[in-house]
């Protein structure tokens, strides 16, 4: 196991001498500092962001990229992507955009896609004149035409059809799902915006949570199915494929195929004149992060081992809640160290707050460190303070100059 | 409809004249103060509280109650506790901990009960000598050991059997479950306290969260389960029934019957000699508050009629992660308003972000406030700042003089 190349390992995250380290920094010198601890590298979140550009870049796709800041919103990451000058916010929220602002993103650089948006809400986006909305509700339209006569939105579509990391986190599907406005009654939506004044110059839809590689047919179809729509609104010039691009979590996924993505991307926006924007969050994120924790108790139970860490569901919930698998690992490896298989289990008193289930490591000892790796979103941004459970510290490895 | 009886109406929680009153107070006049509001009343909490001590009583039980805090930990909630005099808090962290000693709860009124202790954690207790810690692995006993030669503690069991309001929170059963020691090595875990100079004073179980009428064979099954532990260390005298009975969520939840919950304790404690801990959480809280939300949209989308709210699983995760069922309760009733069946949706961007699925309300408006009703536990304590939408306001209504 020690630094054999393990599936996960890539260059800026790999095993040197038995220390796992992070774009050159030994992780557990950074981990001695205190756990729980978010450590992100701001050089991954780049590469990330400029591998998706580039790729629609060679399929010659103008776009937009929108990092979706409900993924991640810790302000030096956002600084840096403000800094990068390559992509704007997506915000859900008034806070959301509220604190795009304050990092310094302009108006034009804000797309607005939110669910169960109130009148509240609404007067911030009228306050907000640049900012493009997506709406998801013919309810949304009427009450932002009656603010805003004349703005130019986007309607988000659902497509009906979804793919993500597991049933969980896909977000169309059979079952009628809350996003969108569904394909039956889009003419309505175009009306409502019409008779409020407005124009829609943008097709928003997702497909969902955390797609990889083998789901791609989904998005082609979903395209596919959005043709008759485009065909009947040539007015409409823009095309906001959303986010859920995912990252591999486990061996088996399949990453995606950024070429075929974008290809197919272009292959229907292109024909139509469309520009596109995406709203990534994960994929520029999620593996830019690890989760270090220290294990304080190793207890076998009826024939499970239980790794107990000084971490749990209020600060990463995506295993109890949601099934997306962690690699672990240690820190530092000690040589010729057994390995078994644990579950690591969390300091939060419910019974599913195990952070992973059923993994492969090496002996441990109490005090040990542990990451938790591709933790970079949807972690702390979706912390809580459960238990009194929830201090963390976050830090952020800057960009190479 | 109308105040005509609903399963879940009783005298401090009904309809009057088509308004939703709480305590005697119109729950609209409270939502026009601003949602999402979390509304509890403190009168109810004691009813609870005094209805189970009531039910020890008459079985003759002595007994001491610590209410889980993890459940609810509204300073003035927690005082209002304080001042009746009739309970302590069970805390799960060193923070908990701290809150309650904060809120001017003894020493001697504290019970802890967590899992992955830390050192830290540890130091902690160690600070507390007073605090009465249940351990809930040999590697706690061990290191609380070493720091506290001479203390008395107790063992949480794992008694391998569970009940809950579902299977997501079943703590014990087929499956081994993270938490306490499992009767096979019972002996081992009293052979480390013992070897660490500290005395074993108190058995300590849970058999799940929320378990209801129907369920009170397993609390029985577990205690007879217990049985040789006890007769083989007659130096344990206390029994901690940890908590989680459960509050009726849905109609066909079968109510508990606290007599015969109580006789069931006896039959096993009296004839011991023991002196009975309970742990209650939601029995005391859930009940007792309810969330306010406004509806903001109002949308059919593919058959479904979504009711989207100002309020998502940020800080009301129940329904989303655990299919913990609200009844969902319009403040104000319309006369013959027809009614229907709906999905309430919440403000995250998230698919799963829903509040309460396919619910029969009446008719609604946007800019109604609807309640969900028995939000007092586990709701506000594990709310979370995802998406940026945390922000919620919280009353108490005082007890009545």
């Amino acid at each position: 196991m020690p630094g054999s190349g393990l599936w996960w390992e890539r260059p800026d995250l790999r095993y040197r001498d038995g220390r796992l380290e992070f774009g050159g920094r030994d992780l557990a010198q950074m981990a001695d500092g205190g756990t729980p601890a978010y450590v992100y590298r701001a050089g991954r979140v780049r590469d990330n962001l400029l591998r998706l550009r580039a790729a629609l870049d060679a399929a010659a796709v103008p776009h937009d990229v929108y990092f979706a800041v409900k993924s991640n919103r810790h302000p030096p990451l956002l600084d840096d992507l403000r800094a990068s000058g390559s992509c704007g916010i997506d915000a859900c929220s008034p806070a959301e955009l509220g604190l795009a602002v304050e990092r310094g993103f302009p108006e034009s650089g804000i797309s607005y896609t939110g669910h169960a948006v109130s009148e509240e809400d609404l007067d911030v986006l009228a306050a907000h004149p640049g900012v493009h909305v997506n709406c998801d509700a013919i309810s949304t339209i009427r009450r932002l035409g009656r603010r805003c006569p004349g703005r130019a939105i986007g309607i988000r579509l659902n497509p009906g059809l979804g793919a993500g990391y597991n049933e969980r986190l896909t977000y169309a599907g059979a079952k009628p799902t809350k996003f969108g406005v569904y394909p039956d009654r889009f003419e309505e939506a175009i009306a409502t915006a019409r008779s409020a004044g407005m124009s829609v110059d943008t097709l928003h839809f997702h497909v969902g949570s955390g797609y990889q590689g083998d789901s791609l047919d989904v998005l082609d179809q979903v395209l596919q199915d959005a043709a008759p729509l485009l065909d009947a609104h040539p007015e409409i010039h823009r095309l906001n494929v959303g986010g859920g691009l995912g990252v591999r979590m486990k061996e088996t996924d399949v990453p995606i195929d950024l070429g075929r993505w974008a290809g197919i991307v272009a292959r229907h926006a292109l024909p139509r004149g469309l520009r596109v924007a995406v709203e990534p969050g994960d994929y520029l994120v999620k593996d830019a992060g690890v989760l270090l924790v220290q294990v304080n108790t190793i207890e076998d139970r009826a024939g499970t081992r239980f790794v107990g860490v000084d971490a749990g569901l209020g600060i990463l919930n995506l295993w109890a809640y949601y099934r997306i698998p962690f690699v672990v690992a240690p820190l530092r490896l000690r040589a010729s160290a057994p390995s078994g298989r644990v579950t690591v289990s969390g300091n939060i008193n419910e019974a599913i707050d195990l952070l992973a289930e059923d993994v492969e490591l090496p002996a441990l000892e109490e005090g040990d460190f542990l990451a938790l790796v591709n933790a970079g979103g949807y972690g702390s941004a979706a912390a809580s303070n459960h238990c009194m459970r929830g201090a963390f510290r976050e830090l952020l490895l800057p960009a190479p100059a």
